[in-house]
């Protein structure tokens, strides 16, 4: 990763670590150029990126202020990390319901971009949050690029797993959402009637190279179905 | 606006003007600095803010490739420049349903970061597609900094008159949203019963100093609440 992606990041965790909310001032670059030991031009490279990317903003002779980065019980669909990484401040139990190997029908392999011959490993799992159900998850993940899985691997963070086992590493993603109702199957997994209303967000997981990873469907109850976005005009 | 900035929206409008796709390339560097009459350093800079917003993503040595900024029929979320710019392809009327000065209450005060005597213009317009009701929205103004509101003005674009007239220019923004019950209110303008769902939006718009100006709530059907957000990990 270039220097000032890294650099981009660390800033993040610093925000995350430190709790900083909206309006809380950063040091001034030259600080941040001994904080983070880097030049003076990855600092400024690294601070445009996330501003295009909602973490902050700087306003000409005043400062670097923080925008919301993180808000305790919301999904900020800009940090496609993973739940276990957005809601930091919760511990996230997965049971895991299902892991197959099968091929995919026509949805999927529009979602994965791939053949209809490929393996692709079907993930089903509950999350769970104090106890009480959080979510539905079934992902499909391509054979190709996701060379094993098992229940154990699945019962912890998938990604987790991909980056240090396998060195695959996410990229970007897509994430498309829409107001439904739950149905039989994914009522029965969230303890709710068929025709209650949740939100399904539909997620693609893209490697460097554009090819398509990971296609997932995560079901919400509409009390734990709450997001935000921090966007900019440019 | 500083150069890369105004570079990168103008690549943007290239993308949106052309109407390119997922995994569409775009002219290599030497030809985009030729096209938009701009450096390498500035196109290379405007390369990595879109990079970050999610729109295009660069393959070492392969391209520069596009992301799905565009999707017929449904928000992104990303690109926060008002429905009537984000639904290229539809023609949106909006019908105003009330233009008030008021005093803003405890959760108004929160939202737009104000003082509880300042003037308030509350703007209530529902929008139509194609003769059918889209959304109903309720937005919060400060008198402070958009100085003048009637119902003509918000028959059409409010950030385009904003812009326009006032020269205010909305710098950045964050979306909060969450399934619900539609209510009575929302439920007699939506033409639904009030115990449907449907998905509630929340806007803060600020300006380029971190002020809010603009605190919005937008009601969608559950059919019309279609959205998307392209991220990126890092």
């Amino acid at each position: 990763m270039v220097k000032y992606k890294k650099i981009a990041q660390e800033i993040t965790n610093y925000i995350l670590d430190n709790k900083l909310k909206r309006h809380d001032k950063l040091p001034v670059i030259d600080e941040l150029v001994v904080d983070f030991n880097a030049s003076k031009s990855t600092i400024i490279k690294a601070l445009d990126i996330l501003e295009a990317k909602g973490q902050i903003y700087q306003v000409q002779g005043s400062g670097i202020f923080v925008r919301d980065v993180y808000i305790p019980g919301k999904i900020n669909l800009n940090r496609p990390e993973g739940l276990s990484r957005t809601l930091l401040d919760e511990t996230i139990v997965s049971r895991v319901v299902k892991v197959e190997l099968i091929k995919p029908d026509a949805t999927i392999q529009e979602y994965l971009e791939c053949e209809p011959n490929e393996d692709i490993y079907m993930v089903q799992r509950t999350r769970y949050i104090k106890g009480k159900i959080h979510s539905f998850e079934t992902s499909y993940l391509r054979k190709k690029y996701v060379r094993y899985m098992n229940e154990q691997i699945a019962r912890g963070s998938i990604f987790t797993y991909l980056e240090d086992n396998l060195d695959l590493k996410p990229s970007f993603s897509n994430a498309f959402f829409q107001v439904k109702q739950i149905g039989d199957e994914v009522g029965r997994f969230l303890n709710e009637p068929a025709d209650n209303y949740g939100l399904e967000l539909i997620n693609q997981f893209f490697l460097s190279n554009g090819a398509i990873f990971d296609y997932s469907i995560l079901w919400y109850s509409s009390k734990h179905a709450q997001f935000f976005v921090p966007s900019n005009f440019y």
